[in-house]
């Protein structure tokens, strides 16, 4: 039977036994080498905890004019040349020459791909695996230049190698952040929430999330879902929260640690019914279980954020 | 069978009959007394517009703490008695005193409802359709008074009337333009898209869209639409656009005037295949014709917007 129950402000229980858990804490601090975090081209809008972010991951890329926000987000050339991604990738539309010129003089690898038929966003993720992957890819690139592409084909080589790679690959799992995926034009914003769920199928080795001025947002799969947090971390950071069937109308079998936790709960965006302005009142654990992968956004208090990862 | 086509820049074509016809120039100009505007809690960031659409709109109403944003846009006293809401609604945890005093005194009606399996935009909805379609209600408010809350329950007065009165109201297309809908909280975003796909059906007569600092969106219904718009404005206003699949997996039957123009294409965010980044190349016309009601989304360069409403 569908059911909604209103809880009281905070709710001890007994974690339920589940295969998947997430600490909340821990998820902006990866600081292990299998690490990635990609710049879009947006605004960066989370001053406050850039540069701890940029020290938690280990590979740094920028898709395209994301390299121009990561450069005009310093205004002196000292901090910038601290701060200078591994790659930057795209069609190269909209990086600004003054960047480019800026970035290959302090050694980013630069890839041209003028595919119109997938996104930057998405060659970024297809660089990443191989770069994680694919060893030989790596030497490659740096027995190469520029001014050739690496040697590689600058309409979609990239794609070409990758599905080539992909089915030869041992993956292990990447911790991916994603700055500047959500809140700027809408339909890219809608892209990224596609992206999630296209990687979670192709590319399951991803662990990826984004991050907003306001809200952290990744895909929690089909079945049980735990997330641990810190009580400190709950009360400092956390507030609201949604859980958004983006993918197609779904059931929530059930939630444990909600304000409003639901029990077989039918939930679609076109039928109107949808857990917004939700939020975690379980004392250290929340927990889902959904038979469809759904979107859950988070919202945490930046300005705080920084203490905590 | 499922097809792509990509088209030239510019495509010139014979509109096909279509009863849906959507005048993107006119779209922010409806210049009738059933029209509009609501603003809800996010900095106002269409600055260079906002005048003209206060104008353009008759109807001004503030869900909760959008009373502060648009106290906010306004630096001077001056400007701020001139652009005053009739309406404030919510559960006014979010307004501060001392603008829910300044409108107050300036004859504003501010309804208290504190309900929470509502959202403020919706209770805000509700509102305006008893203000379009129930004259006694306005007759109501202006007898009574903030302190008693105008008589209205201040749980869920508005609801309970909205409900009793919708079986019996003959309604008229009501223009209704949403600020700060889309861009902030994450799970706020989702239940704004999900507004409008609950408002086309149960309350068809809204003509409902939002209006972002980079896009206009809105749902267009299952069937054809034809787009028009002038050469003018297409070439100085509207950029990207994207078909967006938010209420679930669909059929986009044909569409014509895109620069990648579809057929028989399924369309599904969890499948990930959405048309985005895509844009209108018919010189006048765009047309879509599509199994299931789709988001649409429109970048529009706001800078030259305001010589076109």
């Amino acid at each position: 039977m569908e059911q909604v129950i209103e809880n009281p402000e905070s709710l001890k229980f007994e974690p339920p036994v589940c295969s998947h858990v997430l600490n909340l804490n821990k998820f902006l601090s990866p600081d292990h080498k299998d690490s990635a975090l990609l710049i879009l081209n947006q605004k960066i809008t989370v001053e406050c905890v850039f540069e701890k972010l940029w020290a938690n991951y280990n590979l740094h890329v920028c898709a395209d004019g994301g390299a121009n926000q990561l450069y005009e987000h310093f205004h002196e050339e000292e901090l910038r040349s601290k701060y200078v991604p591994d790659y930057i990738i795209g069609d190269l539309d909209s990086i600004r020459d003054e960047v480019l010129n800026f970035y290959l003089s302090h050694g980013v690898i630069v890839i041209s791909q003028s595919w119109q038929y997938s996104t930057d966003f998405t060659k970024s993720l297809q660089l990443i695996s191989l770069h994680f992957f694919k060893p030989e890819f790596r030497e490659l690139l740096s027995s190469e230049r520029f001014e050739q592409n690496y040697g590689i084909d600058d309409c979609h080589g990239i794609e070409t190698l990758y599905t080539a790679e992909r089915p030869n690959w041992s993956t292990r799992d990447i911790d991916m952040l994603v700055l500047n995926a959500i809140d700027g034009r809408f339909d890219q914003t809608v892209h990224s929430i596609t992206q999630l769920y296209m990687t979670s199928r192709t590319d399951a080795y991803y662990k990826l999330c984004y991050l907003t001025s306001t809200d952290i947002i990744m895909l929690i799969p089909s079945g049980g879902t735990l997330i641990k947090y810190s009580k400190d971390f709950k009360q400092h950071c956390v507030k609201n929260c949604g859980l958004l069937p983006l993918g197609g109308p779904t059931v929530i079998k059930s939630t444990k640690g909600l304000k409003w936790d639901v029990c077989n709960w039918h939930t679609s965006i076109m039928g109107g019914k949808v857990s917004s302005s939700n939020r975690f009142v379980g004392e250290s654990y929340c927990y889902f279980d959904v038979e469809d992968p759904l979107v859950l956004s988070i919202e945490l208090t930046l300005s705080r954020l920084v203490e905590f990862i």
